[in-house]
Parts: C-alpha cells; structure tokens; sequence
C-alpha cells in the first residue's frame, strides 16, 4: 500500500466494456482494458440454448453473461498492466448504456439465465436501441398528455420508445408471462452495481432521464392503470429499490467479487450513472451555456443552466442530472457514429478496400479522407440522418433514413459526406431548439471517440453550427467519470474526494484543440440547413409519413 | 455468290458498336462482333491531345473515331467469324444513340478532329446523355409555350435537355467560335451514313422525335429569332438535308469504305434511324396497344396508335415514326440499367465481391440473386429512379435520385431491389398516363439485354404493372431492326424486301417467356406505388425544388 490511490471506471458502451485504472490525485488515466462482448448486440436473431431464434425488425437484445465477463477480464487485467498495488485501488464506478433493461427474479438473477427462460427474448436485457416498443411509447404519450400528466413537459412532451416504461409495457403485453416472473426491471448498469455489491440500488440519473422519476416521484399508479390496470403496480413491484444520486455510494464489493477482480472486500462501489451523463464531471461541463456532446454511435448533449424551462422535443430536464446544483438537459441524437459504421461496412467498394489496405489505412480512415477532400456543397446530396430514427428534437423512432441527390457520378465519399453533414444539421437543430426556448448555448465540447479522431467531421460541425468546438483531452469521458464518482463514493476519508466539483476540478480532462468555423463553408451550409429542415419537417412532422407506412408494410410482410 | 442473301445490321450503343450479320430469308442471326469505344463516355474529362480537360457536371461527349473504329473492326470481324461470301451481302444499315449530335465541316470532317478545335469540349460529339443544356431547354419551353407554337403539344409538353436545339443553342452561347465554324449540326448516326456513302441525308425518325420536324416542316425561323436572333436560320444553314424514312436508301457504300470494310461497293445504305425506335421491326410493335420497351442503361417506350392525341410529359408523337402507317409514340426513362451499374460498381462490399468470386458470378449477378431473394415490401426502402432526371413524364433531368427508408440493418440488396422497383414504378407512371389520355396500352414487349438476363427484374415489372411481360427471344433488337431496313434499303430487286410490314414478318423475332402477375406481389406493389406517386409528385412538381437547388448550388461551388 502506498500513499497514491486509484479508481476504477468501468464503462459499459453497446459493444464492449471498459476499465480504466486513474490515478485519484490527478486524473491522470494510468491504462485501460477493453473486453468486446461475446454475443454483440443480437438484432436478427437470439444466440439462445436452443440454437438462433429470429428477431422481429427492431429488435435489439444483449447476453448479461457479457456483462459479467467484462469485469473478469478486464479489472485483473488493466491492473496488472499498471503494476499498481490492488490495495491502493479505494473505489469502483460503473456507467452503462440507458435504458438497457432485465428482468431478474428478486436474488439478481437473470430470468433469461434460467431454463426456464433462456430461450424467450422477452427475458433477456433489451438494449437501448431496441425499438420494438415504439407503439407502446405512442400510447402512454396520447394518454400522458390526455391526463395532462404533470411530468410530460419535462421530457420534450414525449417519451421515447427506448425508454423504461414503453419496454416494460412492451413485454407485459406480448410476454405477459415474463412480466409476471420477473420481481424486478432494472437498468443494467443498477443490475451490475447490485452484483458487485449483493445491494439493489438504482442510479438516480437513469431514473431522472428513462423513468420519469421527477421531485415528484414515480408518475402515479393512477396513471399506470390507465395504461394498463396490470401495470397499476408497476413501481411498487417491480422497480423500487433506494435511488442515489451520482458519486453516491451504492454498497461496497462484497468478499466474492473482491477475489474475483483481485481487489480488496469492502472498496466503495458507486451507484451507477447513464454512459452519457458521466461524462460530465470528467470533461468538466459546470458552466452555464457549456454543451457537452458525447459523440460515438449515438451523440448525447448534456448542457446544465439553472433554469427549469420545458423545452419540446428534449429528452429530459432533470434537477442535478447532470451536474449536483443545476438542472440538467439532455438531448440526443439516436444514430450518429452507427451511420457511418453502416455505410462503410455495407458499402466500401472493392478498389477502395484494395487502397486502404496498401496504404495501411482502416476502410473508415480512407473513407473519410475522401469525404474531407470535398468541398460543402459539391456533391449535392442531401441526408436526413434517422437511420435510427430521430430522438431529438422530433422523439420518433419510427422515422428512418434519406439521400437525395445522387446521380449517376455521385461517389461513395460523397454519401458518407453527406451522412456526416446530416448528423451536423442535426445537431444545429437541437442548439436552434434550445436558443428558441430561451435556454443558452455558447460553447461546444466534443467528447467522445469521434471527437479525437475526425478532425474533418469536426470541422463540419464548427460550420454547419457556427460555433466553436473545442476536442476534449481525454478520450475516455466516460470511463474517466465513472473514475471520479468512484472517488466520490470512496470519500476523503478514504482518499477519495467529498465533494463532485472538487474531484471534477482535480480529475477532469483539459480541452486541447478548437476548431473555429470558416465562414464561407458556413454560408453554404446556411442553405444546406434551410433545405433541410424543410424536409426534416415534411417527413417528421406529419406532412407525409411515407416512412412510418413503409415501416409499417415492412413489418406486416415479415410478420 | 450464292442464293442465300445477308445484311449487316450496326448498332451504335452508349458504350460501344455491334456489328450483326442476318440473313435476308428469315432473320437468322448469323453472328455478331462488338467493339467497345476506347475513349468511352467521357463525363469527368475530355481526353484531349493536350491532355486531360476537366468537364463540367453533367457533360458527356464522345470521340467520333471511336465511331470509325468500330467500322474497321467489326464488319470484317463478323464476316470472317461466320464464313459467308461478302459478296452476298446486299446492304448496311445504321442506328445510333440519339440526340448524339456532332458539328462537322462542310465536308463532313469533325471538328474536333482539326488542330484548331481537338482541344475544345464544345467540338466534339455530345452524347444524348449530356445534360449540361437544360437552361437552355427551359428557356426554349418557356419561349416555346408563351408563343403557342403548335409543335410544343406533340413532345409532351416540353422539349428536353438531351435533344437537338438545346444542345446547339448551349454551343452557340458558350462557345460561339465553334457554333460559327460548324457546316453543320447532325446525327452522329447521319454522319456515319454520310462517311459510308459521301451523301449527307437525316433520318426521319431523329428528326420527328429529336429536333421537332413535323408535317410542317422544322419549327419556325421566326420560333428561332425569338431565341436567339443568332438562331434565325440555324436550320438552313446548319442543319438542312434531305430527311429520309426508315427503311429508305439514304445512297451506296462508296469505294474506299467497301474496300476497307471488304465489301461491294454500291451496295445499300438504309437511312440512319435511332437506337431505340430501330428495333420496332425486329420486335414486330406494328399491333395497336403492343408497348416495346427496350430496356439498356436507359428504357425507350414505343407504342403505336391509329390515334394523334397530345399525351403530355411523353418524348413524342411522330407520324410513320415508330412504323408507316401510324402514329408512334415515344415515352422513356433516361435512366434504368446505368443505376444498377452505378450502384454495383460503387457500393459493392468486399465480402459480397468475395463471394461472387467463389461462385464464379459478377458482382451483378450475385447482387441481383440477392435481391431477388427479397419479397415486395419487406426491406421498407422507397426509391425515386431519377439518377439521370426523369424523362418521362415530368421532362426533367434536374431531378436526381433518392433512398428513402433506412436503418441500420438496411442491406445492399435492399436499395439495389428498390432501384429495380423504382424503374418499374416509373414505367407504370408513363402506362397509367398513356390511359388516362386515352391511349390503349395492354401488351408489354420487353427487349434489350435486361429483359433476357434478369427474370427476377421482369416479375417485378409484371408485379407492379399488372400487364403481362413478353420477352422477345432476339437479344439484338436495334442490330436485327438495322438489318431489316438495310434489306428494305436494298430492295427486293437486289434481294430484299419491298415493304417494310414483309421485311418485319420475316426477319422479325418471336417471343419467347411470358411473365405474370402475381396477385399478393402486385397488392403490395400498388400500396408502395401510392408512396411513389406522392414523392414523384412533391419533388417533381414543383412543390419542393430541393432537387434543383442541390444541382444549382453543386454547379455554383464546382464553377
């Protein structure tokens, strides 16, 4: 044992899990160790016992197994390679994905982990993407805002399908018999935390955010009858546990896990936190007007300002949900690296994989050095980047992806381009939607893998936006933060820290590069934008929902 | 020299000439021989002596020796590969892509093959796919429309882009020094009758449906005047030749050709007739209703009637046009095959080209087994097949493509499918839109190498326009039409045939595969119709131009 002490983050991301070992005094990142989860994330079909189940469109599961080998694999691992004593390593913080959600029976098992289960999709953790519930969601929001219930505004005046109570409702309806087996629905990141530390909590950021769980609570079991008379009791039965806020302690590491991972019994173990909103303390987004974007496959935008205003079309403000002292909004972007992972593992042409391979180049890396070649405006394709649907500010996964524009001289690169354009107009809209709403937005603070290593992209989004982006430092916003709450959780008293802005002060990340807008790019991306909008407005506001009827067909013929 | 008579019939497609060798008795297809341009379709860069000329978006010239070439090399070439007597050929006849337009001297040299002009752009061969004069056609319509003149209601409508005056009217403004210096604008097929035998002559058909020539005559010096004053006797100063039906003789191979070619001098040369309208004979079209598509990169639609209605957004209705004795109606889509191409050769993934190899098909080919594998509606993509605009019936080649639809587990196949879809969707709008002006459409003739190779494509033609497909056996329908009317050329007094309603019993193919609908594909077909229509006409129409504000803007920054 020494006098430098160490966290650990563990960060949960859609397709592998992270740790990372920090140093507690400066937040200097000592190393890290990444485990790719073994089943992936299952979309066309469940990898079950009883061999390949096939998924319904929209479907989006993970293995919980792949949770737990996370941290088998990488605590010891990122360890060792340090060479840090485990006695100097005082405190462990989780981040996850949100909502990602299973249903366990009341000793933490997993339904799905059972015989009884293991074939039933409906048992296994259903991924935040997952949008098979989007129905569910279009229900509880006609019914929500016919009660007026007190909590929509909060949330954009609607709730997205990828959230806690659109896929509870989902699996009471089609799989009533895994609802009724199941003696909890829980995050994830909670279920984790909960084995680690044999205490169920639930993180208060997951709960502000995905189940509207506002000052006032749960919403009401009068409004959960009204869904559904079964759901009545939904909160009581199925999803109450102690909620924590973020660098609170949820337990400590029971004797088991503590042998497992090498570490001592008894460590703190904070509560778990959204893969987002942790990243706030480490990338240091307390200053009012401060946009943080966490940009990889989806894009999350965090801002804290300490006004409570509803804004339509957001995904929630909550009070301390991003940072202790302000209210916190979080907008988002449901599909923003996912894209370009789309396009170049669909499309990259043979000539262009023979060139990226003799010039020991990644088929991303020579795609994007084509799309940065290009001038805005040039190819005359236009995107509406919904792929995945649209989270913010339309809050609707029924709405898909769009080119326009192509000839028979459009290129590869000329697509990606327009794919990295759209996800810029994207986000312009959500900045444009808070400035209308009188809430401030000034600075831009890109965090995230795509942030560091797409400096072309970057520029894009410093023209389409008009604002200065300024890169983060370090690439592991969200691990780094798990790190701090970690320290928070462990305490001074333990060599951690008391307070969160005293730990993001000493812990977070520096910014290290700015890119500033080049105004004639920025004029021509003003009419790029003003084209679309137009049609991010004719085909996400209602004008023509050919993309919901085209999903709906495409449903009713795969059925 | 035997009994037994041939005539060789060329065929001068987009990307290379096809010489085929016919027997006059029965149409038999003795052999055939192709020569693909080296220059190709130059649309990037002129390939120029004085190196590589970058061109503007939206061009597309050819290289007139290229032209030549294909002469030396494939008459000879088909000769010798089926052993027959040269001396019993007894004529040539020549068909052309069209409007390919070529400026030529007084004595028929090219332009752009004289040092004063080989490195200028406007001097060569301007492919019927060049569709950098659309302002120029917009001005001509307006002008067109204000002065009621009374042509305008015969092409639809609206003149295109990729016709006759737009294109010299685009020379004359851009590049007045070659307008100036140019004897004449003609028909690269006119000019390749010209070479053959030192007479210059037009053929009817090019001149009915490319350059408004009617019973009246051309349009007005006056209609010119109002312009261009520039313009005033464009006609009788660059453009006057006798004009020749099908099937005429537009004069005898001369010594020096016959020598190169190893033929008889003095043989006939058929007037030059169009690609596309070339093949009515070989298809056997003369039967009211009977609609021949001719399906290539781009799809010709000929149709004939006893009826002269105006059908608006139709290429043209032209007097004895398609076959003497009717009216032939000319509709098209300007861009069916080239977008397969398009999308195969630019968005083929390493893994699908991986397996293509393995099994020992094109790319092509395991695209299309992969689409076709797909059932209607199932992949929820909608497509606008308008990569090279939209011929008929909006007459606009500003329009471009779009996909709409995507999601993250969206495959390659799925758009190529909905590329193929949105061409047959397009050929339903030109169907539906003959019926409504009450014009009769009930048969479906397909021809063109697409209608033999793709029986997947077929079904899905059947599928969505409910009629009956009929696949003619000949695969080589403008080569075989070109060989019928050089046996009407040389007349039944050297061997061939006085009419063309025998030349076209005999020598003409049969049909040989029928498709049908299937009842469940064609409901699905007319819900994504409905989609189509809606989009065709929101982008189309007018009521969102986003389609030519993109082009505009493109054109703007590549300046």
């Amino acid at each position: 044992m020494s006098d430098i002490k160490y966290t650990i983050g563990i960060d949960y991301g859609t397709l592998s899990g992270r740790a990372l070992l920090v140093r507690v005094s400066d937040g200097c990142e000592m190393g890290s160790s990444v485990f790719a989860y073994p089943h992936g994330v299952m979309d066309e079909a469940l990898d079950a016992p009883a061999g390949k189940i096939p998924l319904q469109p929209d479907w989006a599961l993970e293995h919980p197994a792949d949770y737990l080998e996370v941290l088998r694999r990488t605590v010891p691992a990122v360890i060792a390679e340090c060479g840090v004593d485990p006695a100097d390593v005082i405190g462990i913080g989780i981040d996850f994905t949100s909502c990602t959600l299973i249903p366990t029976y009341a000793d933490g098992t997993p339904l799905c982990l059972t015989a009884e289960f293991e074939n039933d999709p409906y048992a296994y953790p259903i991924l935040w993407k997952h949008h098979a519930a989007q129905k569910y969601a279009n229900r509880l929001n006609a019914i929500a805002a016919e009660r007026n219930e007190p909590w929509l505004k909060y949330y954009g005046g609607a709730i997205s399908s990828e959230w806690t109570f659109p896929k509870i409702w989902q699996v009471l309806e089609e799989a009533p018999h895994v609802y009724e087996k199941a003696a909890k629905f829980i995050e994830c990141g909670d279920w984790i935390v909960w084995q680690l530390t044999g205490n169920p909590t639930r993180g208060g950021c997951h709960e502000g955010y995905k189940s509207m769980y506002t000052d006032d609570g749960y919403p009401s079991p009068d409004f959960f009858r009204a869904l559904d008379p079964r759901l009545e009791n939904v909160i009581a039965d199925k999803c109450s546990d102690p909620v924590l806020s973020p660098g609170q302690r949820a337990g400590t590491l029971t004797e088991e896990w503590a042998e497992t991972l090498g570490l001592t019994p008894g460590i703190a173990v904070a509560v778990s936190v959204p893969d987002a909103h942790v990243a706030s303390p480490a990338m240091r987004v307390g200053k009012i007007g401060r946009l943080l974007a966490i940009m990889g496959t989806s894009t999350c935008h965090l801002l804290v300002s300490d006004k409570l205003v509803p804004v339509p079309g957001i995904c929630g403000v909550v009070k301390d949900g991003v940072l202790p002292g302000f209210y916190g909004y979080e907008a988002g972007q449901g599909c923003v690296g996912d894209h370009f992972a789309w396009f170049v593992d669909h499309f990259t042409p043979v000539s262009y994989h023979e060139e990226a391979l003799s010039r020991g180049l990644t088929d991303i890396q020579l795609m994007s050095e084509k799309a940065d070649a290009l001038r805005p405006g040039e190819s005359g394709i236009l995107t509406l980047d919904w792929w995945n649907g649209n989270r913010s500010i339309l809050v609707d996964t029924d709405l898909s992806g769009m080119f326009l524009g192509m000839t028979l001289t459009t290129k590869p690169e000329e697509l990606f381009r327009a794919l990295l354009e759209a996800t810029a107009f994207g986000t312009r809209m959500i900045v444009e939607n808070y400035r209308e709403h009188g809430i401030e937005v000034n600075e831009y603070i890109a965090a995230g893998g795509i942030a560091k290593k797409a400096p072309g992209m970057m520029q894009i989004y410093a023209d389409v936006t008009g604002m200065e982006i300024h890169i983060a430092s370090s690439t592991q916003g969200p691990a780094l933060g798990s790190s701090i709450y970690a320290a928070c959780a462990a305490g001074a008293e333990n060599g951690g820290y008391g307070s969160i802005a005293e730990a993001s002060e000493k812990m977070g990340t520096k910014y290290d590069k700015t890119y500033r807008p080049i105004p004639e790019n920025k004029a021509v991306y003003d009419k790029l934008y003003a084209e679309y909008r137009l049609l991010h407005d004719y085909f996400g506001r209602g004008e023509n929902n050919v993309m919901k009827r085209l999903r709906d067909l495409k449903a009713e013929i795969r059925k």
